[in-house]
């Protein structure tokens, strides 16, 4: 019980803010049945298998693959290089830093206790070639994890590309198997026929989960489980949130309640929503959720078919550190954002301060606390100037920061995405818009079929000089 | 002059995205006067000196003193920590991202031909112990450098008394003066004190120069010629780009552009400014930028009191990664953005991409071509689905990232942001709202003083179970 995440949100209210931002009581309960027909239904749709990514915390089959295949491959790993881009990576990002040492890779290999990770969710060519520079005097005990359902994304293909002739010239065909994993489609399609071909070790992609919703899949266990993460825990976390997430009584739901205050102040004027965590290990989960509400909520279409271009837009922001940076914004700026603070309770290493030089009057203070305790002053001390200047906050605490806990918060703004985009009336699992630019990369290195568009194209590379300063 | 950082601004006019979002050419026309006026009234503040951040590019002596010491410190120095938050950090770690490679910390210190760096401009327990492990093995030779005007900040403060206590344990008094750099106010406060008692190499936070605007100093000089970056050639790039920024005619002057077509979008209702880098070494100049613009520009009342509340939000954003996380968004979420594509003509690596796997068509059209050219052709793509969409886009293009097109594009944003506070008819250069976050944490930790406020924070610090899930 204590290792649950609770959702607080009395500083959203028109009890801490006023009437003319905060949420009133009766607004709430307004939404009430609403907000629990939404849950059945999602529920409903989670139990008959048209929400694939709601099962994946109880696919033990699937879980026991992952682990089987990294207690293969970490003995002699020295080296672990995901190639993967949006939902490919970012689960991978945010597992590593919420629940790895800060500078893990940096540590000595005795005290790892799994192998560097490397996710190269970029096409930079100037990192891409230091990464290849800092691996190659490894690359006999180097893993590499392609995930791509497809194969056809065109950043990951080429990082394939690049790697797969690598490991070539290296050691041959047979390095192929050895040193490639492809998480892929587990049927058909570009890296599925070649992984097979190559005679690859692979994974799944599972079917009808979206990449934003597969940090939960193989996509995000295996390069979590190599790392020595505690995947099971992850899993289990999960479980326990589906559970709460299950209720249809808005009250007891955190999701419900998440989304749906959200959602309220998307429709009164505040479109931005900012996750603000007071915690290094949780600052890559930021950009897990950019990708989930971004991609997800950011539609031009209803269901109906209305065109209504909504779409909150989610921003990363970090404690204290943003104090120094955005804090002069966010108060005093238009009123336009909900913030939702991540906090943590208990920290594994709370680091005193050691009470010296307690002649000065700016030192003396710090004397014999820690940084534990100044992390949660700063932030309580952010959130009252914020409710202060009537910005509305979420709390979102952390008992600690373990797997079983960010296990609970992935799948719970998971669904938290399924309810809003539910109540916004539109589709949350597409992503229609991302096809032109792909489309158009496609013209512009000449892929085939895509002559017509390269012509369309030549005015945006070739620049007017009209406009230049 | 091929070094020149370039401004494309097509893309925002009626031209390319439609009369109700674009800005027309009379429209700039209308506005040549006034931006002329302030751009003459900004040179004169910056001759006469009241505008010190102005006249840093020229501070030789300034510079030579960095320099001196960086030499003095660099040959035994395996690791340079600095102590700093906001703009005692930013700015240092946008400088060692755009001009160091990717890894740099992690590549054998003969490759890298300076010490790593760690710039903790965090008080996160876990992260700041971290850190202390991976130096403490070689502590005879780390190198600390506390930055902070006043030395009161808490973070900073916090951080100093926990490393200054380290290094007495090991090394007793004498070794405060050999570990310990002190960058702070030339003339007092209590920083300056304790660092004139123990001792210390010290080196100033210019007077008159905010914490935003101040990585030109020795802030941000120290950290990055220790690490091997060529500080002549930055200061250089912004003397260039100081002669192109005291243009007063608006066509020539890329500041004055920049400046105005974000405060012609924030008024007709797009107050986001998305920075889109199109290159990994770029990515941490955003985070400068979101501090600079936000810090600056969000402001409750203009210099004649009237209560507006104005802001753009700044937004980091990173090609292409996010074109797999926010493009959805960007394209059919509400128009409420201006996008800044940062964009690079020659990387330093191109990376070539293998002719492989060619009867793959998903492969094939990427064969014999570069990362360089993936990267160059995903941004032209982007931008053209988003002018498709009518979105807004600016493109600033560096020839190539080096000190020289750096210096230039922070001196221009600065320029740009006073320019922007000034048509604002706001004060760019204070911060008055960060204040009440600070008192009450004061207030939270204890320090004297500061009893009354504590009461008051009371119910925020104890939560309300009403209102927890």
């Amino acid at each position: 019980m204590t290792q649950r995440l609770r959702l607080y949100y009395k500083n959203v209210t028109d009890e801490a803010i006023g009437e003319e931002h905060g949420i009133a009581r009766e607004e709430l309960d307004h939404h009430k049945d609403q907000v629990a027909r939404v849950v059945a239904d999602l529920n409903r749709q989670g139990k008959n298998g048209e929400l694939p990514y709601r099962k994946l915390p109880y696919d033990t089959a699937m879980h026991d693959q992952a682990r089987r295949l990294a207690d293969e491959l970490s003995p002699s790993c020295r080296n672990f290089v995901v190639l993967g881009i949006g939902g490919s990576a970012l689960g991978n990002i945010a597992l590593q830093t919420a629940l790895n040492k800060p500078f893990y890779n940096l540590m000595p290999p005795e005290q790892r206790g799994g192998p560097r990770l490397f996710v190269m969710d970029n096409v930079d060519p100037v990192e891409f070639e230091a990464m290849l520079e800092l691996v190659k005097p490894e690359l006999e005990d180097t893993i590499f994890n392609v995930i791509s359902k497809s194969g056809e994304t065109a950043e990951t293909a080429s990082q394939f590309l690049i790697v797969r002739h690598l490991l070539l010239q290296r050691f041959g065909k047979k390095g192929l198997a050895k040193h490639l994993v492809a998480t892929t489609d587990p049927a058909g399609g570009t890296l599925r026929r070649v992984a097979d071909e190559d005679g690859l070790r692979t994974l799944q992609v599972p079917p009808g989960v979206g990449g934003r919703f597969s940090v939960l899949s193989h996509v995000g266990l295996l390069s979590a489980a190599v790392c020595g993460i505690d995947t099971e825990q992850l899993l289990a976390g999960a479980v326990d949130m589906d559970k709460r997430v299950s209720e249809t009584d808005l009250f007891a739901n955190p999701a419900a309640m998440y989304g749906l205050i959200q959602l309220l102040f998307y429709q009164r004027n505040k479109p931005l929503s900012v996750m603000f965590p007071y915690s290094h290990q949780l600052k890559d989960l930021t950009d897990w959720y950019r990708q989930l509400w971004a991609e997800s909520l950011g539609k031009e279409r209803t269901f109906d078919g209305k065109t209504m271009r909504i779409g909150p837009t989610p921003i990363k922001s970090l404690g204290t550190t943003d104090q120094h940076s955005q804090v002069q914004l966010y108060r005093e700026g238009p009123n336009d954002k909900v913030f939702t603070f991540l906090s943590v309770e208990h920290f594994d290493d709370p680091c005193p301060i050691p009470p010296e030089l307690a002649e000065e009057p700016g030192f003396k203070y710090l004397g014999d606390k820690t940084l534990a305790e100044l992390m949660r002053a700063e932030k309580v001390g952010t959130e009252y100037a914020l409710v202060k200047s009537r910005r509305p906050c979420l709390t979102i605490t952390f008992p600690k920061v373990n797997p079983y806990t960010v296990g609970q918060f992935i799948y719970m703004l998971e669904v938290a995405t399924s309810i809003v985009g539910t109540l916004f009336n539109i589709n949350p699992y597409d992503q229609p818009a991302v096809e032109l630019g792909k489309k158009a990369t496609f013209a512009l290195m000449g892929r085939e079929g895509h002559e017509e568009l390269h012509e369309e194209l030549k005015p945006y590379a070739e620049k007017d000089a009209d406009y230049v300063v």
